[in-house]
């Protein structure tokens, strides 16, 4: 049992109180107040939509409310910060997701907090639920094993999967790096980035700006600069370490910094004020650690153009909820079977155009609130989805 | 793809209409309106709240959804009267379920319907699911695989699991057969019973009425009664066999019902009236097979002293929305660990007891939609659990 003293802490602190209970409720959309009612919306009426769907499985989209809800997938191995807190303790962040995609896109989403042991009871679980939802966001699971799970989800089912700290924050960082260098007058392919991270978020970012036509990229991990033949690399690492780093820079990420047009933070390093300063001219720092940035963005900002971090209490707030809950409402509306690269960048490309001719150093993303953003991201979504060949509507 | 006759069906048909998009919603009960919300219904408040679960795990009943949310769970083996359509199409009763949950007791209930291959991955795929959930409602699940299902999940799980086509049939005819006994001047322990049907609410009923102290029981399956040692009996039978049947009847379930007291109809079988007939004075028939009763109220009742229907257009109908609702608030409510026996008596007792002194032979059972059902039966069930040591709070 928690002490008096914890007992106490909780009642002082408004996030307890704004959790009592919860934050979700399943309601119904139909009434049912009689007999009538009730034989339409249970037996015997519902055994008719029973059968038309077995004999046309397709109509499921239609009849049931199948095709806009999704599933917040964890097994609790790496929430926020926290680490390995288990699947319980991660319910209030799963909700919190759930939350989002209500209030931001109408999605109908529903907190799964799984306990499993591995990758493959992961896989099988999530499968074997699949029927019931249009679509799985994954969440908080940790690298490597999420990169993992998510192919092999992606590869056996027909709905969209989509793990949200690699492609959200992936979407949002590539939005706001292309109107970073919009804003000093160059394109992806002019800057050589570097990534410290190479979790969930920097192999995602990685993978979509080599996709979106990056000039050169280069990731760091904790042992330093990831490159083709260092020492005991796992097979993700090993992958980065194959698309990434064509200068095959050697050693400390300090070192890879010197002339770098870009850093991109998605680890708890600290970046000196010095390194930033020995970067090339117009630099970009994205310092989006939580909620310690890597740099304080007033020491950054002395040395780079443009600093983003992932505060909302600073410009430029890199913050995923700009790209989730419009990719799943443009994917569910789109009936997409996948969540395809291009549509990503689809998003990406969405996010970043709404910046349009006010873009200036302290606004290179929009905010999160800005009500423009979901049905921005899900028409170009939807388009792409279309283009892709992925879409049933 | 369905054919053009087949969807002018659908449009005639007012089931579909009110299908259309599903029939429930995942809402929100915070508003996220700006930074300050997100900082606390989110990141990084919502941190605060998922450290202090993992420090005291009965947290989660308080400040997450948990504790009010039930899984609705089916592998779509044995939908209504409609057999094995498998986990899509058996979605919109899954959802007509979770809507009465919502509209009858405040429950939040979420469709699961399983891709599974057997009773081992089904027990496998709800445990690792249960982290997630306050209760589970298992639901149109064959027999006799549902026994074996209930019982390990029962065992493996700190929260209650339920299957509705056992129990709650169950305690609802128990309360009706309470009601009837006492209109003709009888107790339970004074009846004869013969059931037709040992699938999952046979068994069930059976288990049920031998607990509560009926008189003598006796149950038919498609080849005729059961008796101990009747050739090619599965377990479940093999153990009707041993709780039932005191007598040793054999043959056919006709010869059964000559000057039996009561007729339990749980199968889709027809009994003629003259075996009604033959029935002691003073009968109880429960014609409950959908959507035929195995005979015409009118017939039945020539000979009968009390007819009960699973139907809303004839007197006494027994109808599992009135004990599934007010079961679960109950035991969510009390926090309970499981759902024990004792506790689905004490429910029928309460549906029984709301009959009170307007007890005729066309009321044995209250109403559907009596809006005293559900609290009669939560504040008995919360009672009991408390009664039987495994109630939480």
């Amino acid at each position: 049992m928690p002490t008096t003293d914890s007992h106490s802490r909780l009642d002082d602190d408004p996030a307890f109180d704004l959790h009592r209970g919860g934050k979700l409720h399943v309601e119904a959309t139909v009434e049912v107040n009689d007999h009538d009612d009730l034989a339409l919306a249970y037996t015997p009426g519902v055994a008719r939509v029973c059968t038309a769907i077995a004999d046309a499985p397709e109509l499921v989209d239609t009849y049931t409310w199948k095709s806009s809800v999704v599933a917040v997938v964890t097994d609790g191995s790496a929430v926020l910060g926290l680490g390995d807190i288990g699947p319980q303790a991660s319910l209030p962040v799963m909700e919190g997701k759930a939350l989002l995609f209500r209030k931001f896109a109408g999605v109908d989403a529903v907190p799964v907090a799984l306990s499993c042991d591995g990758v493959d009871d992961i896989v099988e679980t999530v499968e074997r639920m699949a029927p019931s939802f249009g679509g799985v966001n994954l969440e908080d699971i940790s690298a490597p094993r999420c990169f993992d799970i998510e192919r092999r989800l992606r590869e056996r089912l027909d709905i969209p999967v989509f793990h949200d700290d690699q492609h959200g924050t992936a979407i949002v960082t590539v939005a706001a790096l292309r109107n970073a260098a919009r804003l000093t007058g160059r394109s992806l392919a002019d800057l050589r980035v570097v990534v410290s991270g190479a979790g969930a978020a920097g192999v995602a970012v990685t993978r979509m700006l080599v996709e979106g036509g990056i000039g050169d990229i280069a990731v760091a991990d904790s042992k330093g600069m990831i490159y083709a033949g260092r020492d005991g690399l796992t097979p993700i690492k090993a992958e980065i370490a194959g698309i990434s780093n064509r200068a095959g820079i050697t050693g400390s990420i300090e070192g890879a910094l010197e002339g770098a047009d870009v850093f991109i933070g998605l680890s708890a390093g600290e970046l000196p004020e010095s390194v930033v300063a020995s970067m090339a001219p117009e630099a970009i720092v994205f310092a989006m650690a939580n909620p310690t940035p890597e740099i304080h963005p007033d020491a950054a900002r002395r040395h780079a153009a443009v600093v983003a971090t992932g505060r909302s209490d600073f410009p430029n707030q890199i913050n995923n909820v700009l790209a989730f809950p419009g990719v799943f409402r443009g994917a569910l509306d789109a009936r997409a079977r996948d969540i395809t690269e291009p549509m990503k960048l689809a998003a990406a490309g969405a996010i970043a155009d709404l910046v349009g001719e006010d873009l200036g150093a302290d606004y290179v993303i929009p905010s999160t609130f800005d009500s423009r953003v979901v049905p921005a991201v899900s028409e170009a979504v939807s388009a792409q989805a279309r283009r892709d060949g992925v879409a049933r509507v």
